[in-house]
């Protein structure tokens, strides 16, 4: 990934794990800039959420902190006090203003961390900060995820062209309704926080909200876009925003589907597509359900065509679908026909095309002419192997 | 299971399953029978719910026939063909009124029958009838269930001791809001249908309903209670049936655990109980929530202490819960306390009660009085492996 003018960052392992991996991420953005976010919906956030959801209304930012590891939840008053300690740090080593700083963790829910652990690791990580440190970034905010995840577009603002780089974390615990996991995206555009904030509502809605491995919502997750303003177009407004949304969305896609892509214990990449329903609030809570489903997902992890585990879950939902008028898809040939299996289906082509590692299942409804996708991946022993063996994480 | 008056089942082998297992139950009761029924709140439901929820509301029956290996769900005008010659030769050969007669039918989804394949094999479940065949029928509604279901009890009404006997099935798609499982229960009581609904409902939400194994709703859930009135008291009034309700409730979540307990791959019966609630539906929906978590069943399979995936479960549901007033104890044992982690929990004793097949978790949210138990199971790769096998199935 390309540099971003105002943008610093570093990762690097500081000894918070015990393992000696990397852990300790810092990003430091030019004064003046903008940043937007979508936090957790959860009802027991962690103390780096309740920060944020305290700041973020100021639109402005000056540093984000990440600590790997340990997720600062249900961690009461200590908990709270490890925070100020890092909050107060990183204000102190770049001379800014306390509510300018972004805090997030991921890793285990309620281990209470020494008050200084993470704050006195602050002069390490800003040593190391660079331009170009975005793989070690990348790295130092992963948990149980196997690879580090980014992303990079180019967008076309007025006569200027600005870079947008994204990088998340993510494996478990992740389900939709909510905030995310983890990622932080950066840019050098000029747009105002509230401008940022309603570009990227939608669009965390039909990427980071459109997946789910293991429909449990985590209390840590973040998504935070920081816009440095350091390009040199003036700022911008909605209507300039169009390439700059199309690039945006392709950031949060790639991230979201990375995430996916690297569930914990997963084979495959799911996308479910809904077409043909009264309201996308309905496609969307249709594909969840089908994504969300364990039978879906066992049957689809050894290439069975369990078309009546697409109608469990549809049906579950409770929505007033027609039965009699639901197409099913699986990788484009037919399956279902007006709620009825195909007697001639393709049986031996789609058993061979559900062996490959990305699957798409269309749900038609014909009720009328929304539709949304999600992504999902399938339940494997792996999962089950994984979450054995750890006690307990965001 | 003693006999009833005015019951009498048969389960026979019919030829239906290839394999040769038993596949069909029938089961007659006395003229005058009133039946209370619950079903699937599936949007998509399967040919004998749709039946079935068309004749309950005239409160009376004369037969129940059942058939497993075939859902006869996702089968269109031909489903409902079977169906129907199916209630014609159960009316035929008991010459009653076919809508007195209830059809339940559970095994693979979409797979369309012969259109005589049920009704030419009435005449013989129809000449094995006996008073005393109760393990027959239960073995004949078995689909996965490693075990045929049964629940018996007493109850005094009046001067008159009636007798509730009931029959069940389920292993996997099994999850609540919704009717449940098949559960068949039949009573000697003499009780009109309203009153025996209304009596029904409230147990139903308190057992069938506060299980779940996968979180997937079938297309055929049903509960239905029939009540030949063959005792010798006068016809129940509400007041009268305190010690049937009881009773009923026994029946209800005996069979309710052992669905639980036959969860497909589970190796431990989990019971979460929700205490200090502000409402009943919010400690319900939290109970749920924790019951269905991949994290938390994937740790407790291992006798993992995964207190703070309780937490990101009780945060999930986005209720207005105060995460510092949570305790949670583990057997009796506490492990969190206002929100925390107690460090000086009891860890090897708690591990060690991990290992055991019945493990209660208590939620306190101290927010109020209201309370619901749910009881959930362990998941393991034995579900992986059982869900991997076959294509389809209610």
């Amino acid at each position: 990934m390309n540099p971003i003018a105002g943008v610093h960052l570093a990762g690097i392992a500081s000894g918070l794990k015990a393992s000696g991996k990397p852990d300790l991420m810092l990003a430091t953005v030019s004064p003046g800039t903008a940043v937007a976010g979508v936090l957790t919906r959860s009802s027991c956030p962690s103390q780096p959420i309740l920060w944020c959801r305290d700041i973020l209304p100021r639109g402005s930012a000056r540093a984000l902190l990440v600590n790997s590891g340990n997720a600062n939840a249900a961690t009461g008053k200590e908990g709270w006090q490890v925070l100020q300690e890092s909050v107060d740090a990183v204000a102190y080593i770049l001379a800014c203003d306390p509510r300018d700083v972004y805090i997030a963790s991921t890793g285990v829910i309620g281990d209470v961390l020494e008050p200084h652990s993470i704050a006195q690791r602050v002069p390490a990580v800003h040593q190391a900060l660079s331009q170009t440190a975005w793989t070690d970034a990348a790295q130092a905010i992963r948990t149980t995820d196997t690879f580090a995840k980014g992303s990079s577009q180019h967008a076309i603002i007025g006569d200027t062209t600005v870079t947008i780089n994204g990088i998340a974390k993510g494996s478990g615990m992740i389900a939709p309704n909510m905030g995310t996991m983890l990622a932080f995206i950066f840019t050098d555009a000029v747009i105002a926080p509230a401008l940022l904030q309603k570009v990227l509502n939608p669009i965390i809605r039909d990427t980071f909200n459109s997946i789910t491995v293991d429909g449990d919502t985590s209390t840590s997750d973040t998504v935070l876009c920081f816009a440095t303003g350091t390009a040199s177009h003036p700022p911008a407004t909605r209507a300039q925003l169009r390439d700059f949304r199309r690039a945006l969305r392709e950031v949060c896609h790639d991230l979201a589907l990375q995430i996916v892509q690297d569930g914990e214990g997963a084979t495959k990449l799911i996308e479910t597509h809904v077409i043909g329903a009264k309201t996308r609030r309905h496609a969307h809570q249709i594909g969840l359900s089908i994504a969300n489903s364990l039978l879906v997902r066992t049957a689809l992890s050894h290439h069975v065509i369990s078309w009546g585990r697409f109608m469990m879950a549809i049906g579950k939902t409770g929505l007033p679908v027609v039965p009699e008028r639901i197409d099913v898809a699986i990788g484009g040939w037919p399956v279902v026909k007006n709620g009825h299996g195909l007697p001639d289906m393709a049986t031996a082509e789609i058993e061979n095309y559900l062996r490959s590692e990305s699957i798409v299942l269309t749900i038609d409804l014909h009720q009328g002419t929304a539709q949304h996708r999600v992504w999902s991946c399938d339940l494997t022993e792996g999962y089950i192997t994984i979450n054995n063996n750890r006690r307990h994480r965001t």
